[in-house]
């Protein structure tokens, strides 16, 4: 089931994707819900993110190039980082390039959205706390990195976390391909089975840290080939059973030095 | 005015402290409220946080020791971090170190609460965005800080984020210190006109990077004397003028590998 997030007439509703169109429902997407007024067609709404996420977590470097490449045992502490809820827009949004920054990285991921607090689970106990997945874009500006490591201010500008177009319910994460194109040409194209903290680990190690909660996203990590765009370029991150994410990027005069 | 949040027979209520105790009120702590039933004691109830943040930022090694210390320029890029919602706790409620962790540090801070919008603003500007202050006391442990630079799992452990007892809106932060006690014994006392970076550059660089949101809270970084507590130790963070976030330590058995 594909569940979207959509705004009308400007009311904000979230929705099933069907072949019909869009069916609105009313509830907690988590939940108890049920089917409301009349099917839309995407044509007629504005896409939003389809979770609105208190917590957006990503980590460092997680694929390799090849399987030979991956490491024999995993990191004791893998590179987290938090990205802000405030940092979170929907597909077709444009991210903007603030303009002390010159270009910006896309990243295209798989992105886990929880959908049952999770605390101290095990591996095998990850997927009863997923509800789904959706496609993320980590836009980051690595001139905006701290040259002591901390990553924080260069992931955290406004629009720089696109998710979208949908939360599947019924995908095998194992299985699938996070891909991206730029202006049309493919970057990346890579299976999940070349992460080296694996998506079950990862969860299971963050809810040993905090409590993962309905709505909260962990990014999964991009592989190879994410490279610098900026004003004007598009990107296009896919995973096929999922669907396209597509975000321009777009430079503004806004000031980041007071 | 100190507006505190709190449980009663299970209900969760905002209030206001005042010399009689606590009356609750209804409404939004950020807009319009009104006082509602009956003024309460503070014994009777569970004080909470003071506030329910999205966004809780930090703020890595800001104190100097003395003015003397303090740098001719700003950092182009200070050293932010976020903590989790899900770290925050208020005060009396003990801060847990799971297993995998020996010892912690505390840090006691003067802790902003954001009351309006803040987006792009100058430092002129942002005491109209203030909702008020509170005490902060940012847990960290650094046996869980990546070897490249990383804190984000050091910082963000359920309970290392303990926030109280009020948020005071009628404070002038450029003449208060912030102090800590350990089992009674003083640590910490430093004058905030001791931060590196000033809380009011912090907000308006923070603003042009991310959008602020009305119960976001930052912490402004913490005084030279934090060390490494333990199983049992009692932690008292205060700012006179706001008052004494007391927190106990104890060790519970949680792993933190999977």
């Amino acid at each position: 089931m594909k569940f979207t997030r959509f705004k009308q007439d400007g009311n904000v509703q979230y929705g099933v994707v069907t072949n019909e169109g869009i069916k609105p429902i009313n509830g907690n997407v988590f939940g108890e819900w049920e089917y409301i007024g009349e099917t839309v067609s995407a044509d007629q709404v504005e896409l939003l993110a389809p979770v609105e996420p208190n917590k957006v977590i990503g980590i460092g470097a997680n694929y390799v190039g090849n399987k030979e490449e991956l490491p024999s045992s995993l990191p004791d502490i893998p590179v987290f980082f938090f990205k802000p809820a405030s940092s979170v827009v929907g597909p077709e949004t444009d991210v903007v390039i603030p303009e002390a920054i010159e270009e910006v990285k896309f990243e295209s991921e798989l992105a886990v959205v929880i959908g049952k607090e999770a605390k101290n689970i095990s591996k095998e106990e990850v997927l009863d706390h997923v509800f789904g997945y959706t496609v993320g874009n980590d836009v980051t500006a690595p001139q905006f990195f701290h040259e002591a490591g901390h990553w924080t201010l260069g992931k955290a500008f406004d629009t720089f976390t696109p998710l979208g177009p949908v939360v599947e319910t019924e995908l095998d994460p194992s299985t699938v391909f996070v891909k991206a194109d730029v202006n049309g040409e493919q970057k990346q194209n890579s299976p999940t089975n070349l992460m080296i903290v694996p998506l079950l680990e990862m969860v299971s190690y963050l809810s040993r840290v905090m409590t993962l909660q309905p709505g909260d996203v962990i990014l999964t990590g991009s592989p190879l080939g994410a490279h610098f765009v900026g004003d004007g370029d598009v990107v296009e991150c896919k995973i096929d059973e999922i669907g396209t994410l597509k975000n321009k990027l777009i430079k503004l005069p806004v000031a980041v030095q007071s």
